[in-house]
């Protein structure tokens, strides 16, 4: 017998995690949807369909959520087998793919142009609406993968839950972003603080934050319920700076770093900058924002961007960041259910980022 | 004590078995999805557009599907205690939640304009692209309603990973519909029957038939696989005659007798009609069919249903329903896993059906 123990059972070190070891998972998973048993009964151009669009929209992304999942792992249980880091990616991969279904279907509803660098999905001209049912069948593809790799592990179930609960509440926080603020009807009331946090907390918070870290502590062995709701309560504080980040790199970000065209004030968004901003314009400032909110026109759009830097709402979103920051330390600190690591990892990964 | 068994176990007869009385199931279910913990923290206009958006996309079908669980458990198991009817019929209303998700987003991809009897939601004017995170949130509502009433049964898993695959089944099935026939691009080779049964028995046979059996036999307690696999095979063969009879009536039927006006010649669609019609046309008629088919004009739409009526293609169809029927009637006798009933009462209701 050799002393060597089995490869999957070796230890792995932490330079393991790597964003080309994380993208070598991928290739297998991918892979696994293409050999499902419904999809090679499919006709070849149905294949290549998938595996273009499959492609196309879930490896592409900064990968942040996918490899918390085995970032935080680590800090919960330092030496982890072959076997478990692969979970752990593969875990990170489903939630690659759930942020893939949701934001297919986020760009189609938002009109958006670009997403990752190229042209957003439904804009290619043989796809269009047919996004629509590639994005469900992106969501399906999470569950084919997750019944092939834990279907008799004990805690399938609670896997599923957390996923299907995950995407419950993300399309609830995507129906609140769409009809507050409807194509056309620009309602200033609507642009209040207390909808913006409940908006990002639905559309945002759970999937990018409470899901990878979810994932991690259940690998992890971690069974209290405790830990998962002090988990939820950090992640919803951290998930609000994210998307506040978001909005302000929207408007104010380069779209060569973000990947992106911000199209928040075309689309009417109940955002950061205009629910903050709105809390110090005098009437002038209201007015122009009244009549120019929310339309296509380039011009409006400047007018819009001119009120923000006139009343300097980036000073307010730079306070906002620090005063957050402070907020997460001290939530972290004041929990003791998992290692502080497993939060502070993501929030330095995260904390003033560009992009 | 009582002499009378406590309400929920008192057996119920078949005369149960009602509209009126499955519409009264919606009625709770529908709020328990209103009573949710999530949707309650959001904001009143939030929670009217969801109540809205599913009374009106959910319980306005023939029920067929949904009320198929019930009638099939009665087959395995007729008697019943209150509780088991009840449990029946919130499965029934978790497949009419599924194809209410479905059906709102495939008509949004259809380019349809009615459905039921009334305009398609996605054609409501505060409505468009947000159809499709409606799509989303009725299928995550469903995930919420198994959850609430079925997560302490030993078959809770059983029931998702049955719910979940039907789902991917059913997007494969779509996407195979959406790129067979892509608009603008009429290619007679893509007609052809092997094609459209493959379409069919995705998009249509697992969760119209295989859905709604399946769970009544998880409730009536089967779990030889081979049951299952059985009922697999009649159900892909009867939602095949099903999805037929649709296409016929997509063509032939009173529009409004079936609710909808068909949009399946306009739609460049792979249907029944065209691919047994492509099998005996004449280079002429075939001639007709690639110049007209697929275009919204109405006077191209009657060119082609001009050739159906040449060529009697509606005849074939009778033909194809009698000899469906009997292979059917065939396949039922010489299984022994359940009652012939199970399958009898679902194949009796549709049967020659006209909407
Ligand atoms: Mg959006
Ligand atoms: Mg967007
Ligand atoms: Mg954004
Ligand atoms: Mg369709
Ligand atoms: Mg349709
Ligand atoms: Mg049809």
């Amino acid at each position: 017998m050799s002393e060597q123990p089995p490869t999957k059972q070796r230890k792995v070190e932490d330079a393991k995690v790597s964003k080309e070891a994380f993208l070598a998972v991928f290739e297998n998973l991918a892979k696994d949807v293409l050999d499902d048993e419904f999809v090679k009964r499919q006709p070849e151009y149905a294949q290549k369909w998938i595996s273009f669009m499959q492609s196309y929209n879930v490896p592409k992304g900064k990968l942040n959520r996918g490899m918390a999942v085995l970032d935080g792992l680590l800090t919960i249980k330092p030496d982890l087998t072959e076997a478990e880091v692969e979970e752990a990616n593969i875990l990170g991969w489903c939630i690659e793919w759930l942020q893939a279904f949701f934001l297919v279907a986020d760009d189609l509803m938002d009109d958006s142009v670009t997403r990752r660098g190229q042209p957003c999905w439904y804009k290619r001209k043989e796809v269009g609406t047919v996004a629509c049912n590639d994005s469900i069948f992106l969501e399906a593809s999470i569950y084919r993968i997750l019944k092939k790799h834990f279907r008799t592990k004990p805690y399938y179930v609670q896997l599923l839950d957390l996923f299907l609960e995950t995407t419950f509440q993300t399309s609830t926080g995507q129906l609140l972003d769409l009809i507050t603020a409807p194509p056309g009807v620009v309602d200033l009331s609507k642009y209040e603080m207390k909808t913006y946090n409940t908006i990002v907390e639905f559309k945002t918070a759970y999937y990018s934050f409470y899901l990878p870290l979810a994932c991690g502590m259940v690998l992890g062995g971690v069974d209290k319920e405790e830990a998962f709701e002090s988990c939820k309560e950090i992640c919803v504080e951290m998930g609000t700076y994210f998307q506040a980040q978001d909005d302000y790199l929207d408007c104010f970000g380069d779209p060569e770093v973000i990947g992106k065209i911000g199209t928040d004030i075309e689309d009417n968004k109940c955002g950061w900058l205009i629910c903050k901003g709105l809390e110090k314009m005098n009437e002038a400032q209201k007015k122009t924002i009244q009549e120019n909110y929310g339309k296509k026109d380039p011009s409006c759009v400047a007018k819009i961007k001119a009120v923000y830097r006139e009343i300097d709402v980036e000073k307010d979103f730079k306070e906002y960041e620090n005063e957050s920051y402070k907020r997460l330390q001290e939530l972290i600190e004041r929990q003791t259910f998992v290692p502080a690591g497993l939060y502070m990892k993501l929030l330095k990964k995260i904390y003033k980022r560009q992009k």
